[in-house]
């Protein structure tokens, strides 16, 4: 058997010691199917002392991780440590340039800076491994790197975000309001102290600008996903979706129009309660690739947690240990060509709006003579609660329309005197 | 640039044409994709004069496929001619003799001949892709030999025939029986004039065969595979299904226990409504993949037709033009093991029984005193239609049982004098 490739891991929390585990656990068999076997020669993180639940002491620790970079004894470098700039940054830009290979799970380093480290890891003869930067249960940066290669992709839907999707399920399931469900999800550890990544939708458009990157051939440029959560989501929404036949979710979508002009979202949608993604629940993850030659591809498949991301971690160090050495983003960075930006306004489709108004008579009539007006065609009406002392809620969903032509019959109703707060608008998004 | 791959097409019917297709519309971004051109040196069929939606005229045309094998312009054989044996067979052998890599769409060929030509496309310094050989829209081979190298595949669970999948759909959707809905689908060209590969199972358990060797790192052994198919299916076993909250699905099943031993099957069974899995309708393929660390993942894609098989051979040819050289099977040939094969009557789960029983009072007294005296516990019976005159249903669902005390059940409740016909037993999948 060839000689074994030899790793540094940098971070040593949930995924850190999971990739340690796995690789300890399964040494034979990730040795058959690398072709040779896979060695931990140093191990990094900011404090040995720490409580781990596996046994490093077998391995040689280093103090700074970002000595691993120049380490002679090291093929490939893990950077496990997180975060768009500082020592992960460092790690993998010096890592690169000493010409190691790079493992990460890193999707905001990526999102960032994806573009300059693909030329950078080409300058050097070597590549950046990132299966674990999203959706780590489902190798997808493999299937649109690799085997979506014959298609022009036309679209990349995902679930991206299990902390986001288990609120909405708990919500749906149990009737909750947000709040609510949020504070039980944190006292279970489904979702951080400090949650604004997960739930304003950061996290998920990390994820997204990646795959939207690989999926088009385009540089990556975090800065033109625009981001929504779903703090806003209420479970009034939630109960009136429900009605409708839909389920919300926050979808990370990437589209690429006829023109070649390229649009890239996070924000909740409706999506029908029949489908397979509308049937993907709780921590999941899900991907929905639209190949011109493969048709509509739908994966499904834990996002997060020490497991999957250890399993996307070994995938990329068994591809590394078998010479794979793909560009990053699957062409040549020089072929990487900056994306033409879509009119976000121009994007036409179905809707779902919300309005809660003061119960008057001669309201729907106002808010229905403003969506003729600006041209918008409406589908079914829901008036749910009658009752003149407090306000109650008129749901829509429009036919096909422009999302230019939404947002100013939006604006105009929301001047309407019977209407109380802001309307809440999301897409419908069919497949 | 590097210089251009040449493959040599051989069988140029629906898909042969559609790889074809999409190498020339997509000539540039699979070029930036493969690191070099793909371009067809040759291409090879019975009759050159057959009508083709694609202009062939531009490529050298050879009229004995065999020849390809040898040509010494062509780096890449793709074999779409199809069938374990004769032409097929002996391109592929060849081809991989000569030292060529081979791309092929061959499912019979590489569950009935799977580990002899990963045997000699070894001893060859070559390899063997065959991405397109099962649910070509999904990327489930590079999935399962890639993807999720750093787990333990505890099963494989896939629908694998799309043929299989409408007939169900349509069959529920309309509450037609088998016999009126295979005519429908053979008229609409969804099913094959000789539909018996497809009803029968046969294509799927080639499918699985390739899936569980690949799953398991075990020797591919299609004899070993226990194929039931859908022609036994009733309008009334799907009615029951649906009312017990079950969808009906043709599912190919390769487990391993935890002793080693490995089980595989193809046969229809229930799944609940509510999941993913009981989600995919029509003619849709997808697999479920249970690995140690990943967990649960299930993709859903088209399985057959032009689009979806040419993009899985055009992802092979990339992965070819890349240099990807992994063993066909993910590991070499000589850690292939003959799988240790699990007793199937040891196998236990839940099933769906539904007998046919004269009305007569007392019959539900025997089945269920039979079923005691095996150990099969009763989780849900429905008894359907009020007629002494004509045979009427009795549907029973079971708690945890194992195989072998079902079917000895069975045979004895066959006895029983009320009972008329062969009970309908099916396994249902929770996952």
């Amino acid at each position: 058997m060839n000689k074994p490739l030899r790793i540094g891991i940098a971070g040593l929390g949930t995924v850190g010691t999971g990739v340690v585990q796995a690789l300890r656990q399964h040494g034979d068999l990730i040795a058959a199917r690398a072709g040779r076997r896979i060695e931990i020669a140093a191990v990094a993180a900011r404090d040995k002392k720490k409580k781990r639940d596996v046994d490093l002491s077998s391995y040689r620790w280093v103090d700074d991780a970002a000595a691993l970079a120049k380490d002679k004894d090291i093929d490939a470098v893990v950077e496990l440590i997180g975060g768009a700039e500082g020592p992960a940054r460092a790690l993998v830009e010096n890592a690169l340039d000493n010409g190691k290979t790079v493992v990460t799970a890193n999707k905001a380093l990526l999102a960032h800076h994806g573009y300059d480290l693909a030329q950078r890891a080409e300058r050097n003869g070597t590549t950046l491994f990132y299966e674990a930067s999203a959706a780590g249960g489902i190798p997808i940066i493999k299937a649109l790197r690799e085997g979506f290669a014959g298609n022009e992709i036309r679209a990349v839907y995902g679930i991206l975000n299990g902390t986001c999707n288990y609120i909405l399920t708990e919500m749906r399931e149990t009737g909750r309001d947000f709040a609510a469900v949020l504070k039980d999800a944190q006292d279970k550890g489904y979702a951080e102290a400090d949650p604004a990544t997960d739930i304003d939708g950061i996290d998920a458009a990390h994820k997204l600008c990646i795959l939207g990157t690989l999926a088009f051939g385009i540089r990556p440029e975090i800065g033109r996903v625009r981001t929504a959560g779903i703090s806003a989501v209420t479970a009034a929404d939630i109960a009136h979706a429900t009605e409708l036949g839909y389920r919300i979710k926050l979808l990370g979508i990437a589209q690429r129009h006829d023109d070649g002009s390229v649009v890239q979202s996070v924000e909740p949608c409706l999506v029908p309660v029949g489908t397979t993604i509308g049937a993907v629940e709780g921590v999941f993850n899900a991907v929905l690739v639209e190949g011109d030659f493969a048709g509509n591809n739908l994966s499904v498949g834990r996002g997060a947690g020490r497991g999957p991301t250890a399993s996307a971690v070994v995938a990329d160090l068994v591809d590394c240990a078998q010479g794979l050495k793909r560009p990053v983003f699957g062409i040549a960075a020089a072929q990487m060509k900056p994306a033409k930006w879509a009119d976000p306004g121009a994007a036409a489709g179905h809707f779902y709006i919300h309005f809660i108004v003061k119960d008057r008579p001669g309201v729907l009539a106002d808010i229905a003579a403003v969506m003729r007006d600006n041209d918008v065609s409406i589908e079914s009406v829901l008036q749910r609660g009658r009752n003149p002392e407090n306000p109650v809620s008129i749901v829509m969903t429009t036919h096909h329309a422009k999302r230019a032509a939404i947002d100013a019959a939006c604006a105009q109703i929301g001047k309407l005197k019977a209407i109380t707060g802001k309307p809440c608008l999301m897409r419908i998004e069919t497949f």
